[in-house]
């Protein structure tokens, strides 16, 4: 009577991408209920319907819509990309990714608090450390299935997992600095909510060592 | 002229999961929508924001918020660990699946219900109900696929099938005790919607014995 | 240079799937954000309280919820059914498909439209007319994939096919009659509202001919 | 020590289609929650309740959501065809495709915009310019998968490459019409609207070269 671990049947972890591709859709497509609808009365001219469109917060508000969208997609890109280099998911991963897809599912809500108080660091803080806590977590996972587990494909060399690791470690000290900086000035810490999703869109590569691949190869043969 | 079973078919219950996982996805992202947002006019200090979060409800929203976010995707990954041992669904299943993620999708409105009304015996017992509702119907529909219908794989063993079911019926219990608590006080109810999902984060495992299953392949060779 | 149609490739029909399961899973979990939640004030009566439930509609909402979530899922189950015995999707059964998701996605307005005004024929109308043109839709989906563009596999018999199709039909018949009965009483039509779902959660299988299919195979060998 | 880009591992697309998918579906079916559920009082006349109708914008409202739907799900046919001839998503498309998703997703709110302001110039243009963008991003990914990174199948002939590009290309030219038309009466820009997804339900078809097909597999043996 022997163990199988659930993860090694076929499929064990499509169900875990397809619920969090799920809840990254709606987090960033919910995004949207936010921006306010104006209603412009009969006879505003163009100049003061724009002045409206200004004063309603409409513009602010697809900014900071386009802003968390593309925040909560890069954190996908990054998603996706360990996942494709994993063997299975284990239950530890299982649990960090749903604490995880709870941060994730909680920026429409700081985005729309952000917005509403700009000038206010509690609001601000609140913005920064949903973002500092979803990458915390993605630290854990990351270390977690690249080192302890052991869950990446072996043929991923061990540089290239320390390489993407520094890193990966590097988003929740600039979303720590963000959040600080807000102690002098919130506008510093939204160009670091700028800057940051965009430095992880270019995330170094993760080498794949074929020679060790050939030769496990020729072991099992 | 013989009855092809739909469910063998390739991908038979793929879709029953993809509704599923949409379901779960959504119901534990739309309680972000609950979220109520502050709006702090200006001049206000940290410490007169900080008070306004209190009064008006936004962390106990947010605490709201991370709890039954957490309640609804450990029902996930119950649903989805038993999903991992079956052959397929059949129309009793789908029709018990169907009614379980009605009471699934009840949950952000309950969530919003209790906040509101923390002393209210109503208000818990609604929170509580739906929560029994949902682990009775996942306790009929473990019932019927591990023992009645046999669609669990074969080799899963009886012992652990009837150990996993132990486990499994003290869901509803638990959930009614919270129920009948709230007599009493409503926040020994919520300690125990607090203890119940993490007790199920480690339901026993499944075993499999391959002996059975070496025998089995021998036969039909 | 030949035509290869674009349906043969694998995975061909995933996405039509894929995106039908989104709509339904979003369009069933949405009704939930119509349901009203109530503020009980302090020191209100358990009786009080209750009362307030029936006043405020809140029971009600809950009843319509589950009504139109149930008819939502019996859409999705008949079209989970159909889709198992397709070869693949064509271009008039993609755009019929996106079409029939659109009258869908038009419930949760029109289970809260009919909820706010009970008595009104022409909510009531609203309520039916899209429940009888996603019927009608669907009929015309199923004549096409089963007998104008023989898109069903060939091994599902012609008797079965029909067998179906006389059930299929009497979805649309029975959606006209309730609106016609809403001109008596709107109480009647919500009766046929709720028997039509569940005799559409028994429609008589399709049966396959495997001395058929190994006719076909004898003759492509 | 080998580069192995990601995308060739199984699986590397399937979860920019499903992120796809989900924003399809939810920005199609979050348009819903735009439609007024109107409340008649009690003794009002059909004729009265009809009115009502119409001065609450519920008529108009369910045009603007039928409208918007088709829009967005004729975008997700075209997403779909041509995502059924490519190898695989390199990075580049990964992120024009969320900057694609991103003003999909804004429909909802742009529909909203455009239909509580019929009159405006300033709402038309925004409904205008996030499908002339849309469209524009369209582009650029068809422009990038067919010519220049080509990941389109091999046997995808150059010549139905250049005829469905010079389609694709007239999607933003005519978007851009339209936004100009509003200038002297936004009817012109709603009837362009309505138009350009229907020219688009009719993509011209890509070919496939089978002679090129099978020399190719000759050299490979």
């Amino acid at each position: 009577m022997a163990h199988h671990p659930h993860a090694f049947l076929p499929g064990a972890s499509k169900r875990l991408e397809a619920l969090s591709d799920g809840v990254f859709a709606i987090a960033c497509t919910l995004l949207v209920l936010e921006i306010k609808i104006p209603h412009f009365g009969h006879g505003l001219s163009l100049a003061e319907q724009w002045n409206m469109l200004m004063q309603d917060d409409v513009l602010p508000s697809i900014a900071a819509f386009a802003f968390s969208f593309l925040n909560i997609l890069v954190f996908w890109t990054n998603h996706d990309a360990i996942n494709k280099v994993i063997v299975r998911y284990d239950t530890k991963t299982t649990y960090l990714n749903i604490v995880f897809l709870l941060f994730i599912s909680l920026i429409p809500f700081t985005t729309a608090f952000l917005r509403e108080n700009l000038d206010s660091f509690i609001a601000n803080a609140f913005y920064g450390s949903v973002l500092m806590f979803a990458s915390v977590i993605a630290v854990m996972m990351y270390h977690h299935l690249a080192f302890k587990a052991k869950l990446f494909l072996p043929e991923v060399t061990m540089i290239s997992r320390k390489r993407v690791y520094r890193q990966v470690i590097s988003g929740p000290v600039l979303f720590l600095i963000a959040i600080a900086a807000g102690l002098i000035n919130n506008n510093i810490s939204i160009v670091i909510y700028a800057i940051t999703p965009i430095s992880f869109m270019f995330l170094p590569q993760l080498d794949f060592d074929t020679k060790e691949e050939e030769i496990k190869k020729e072991h099992q043969a």
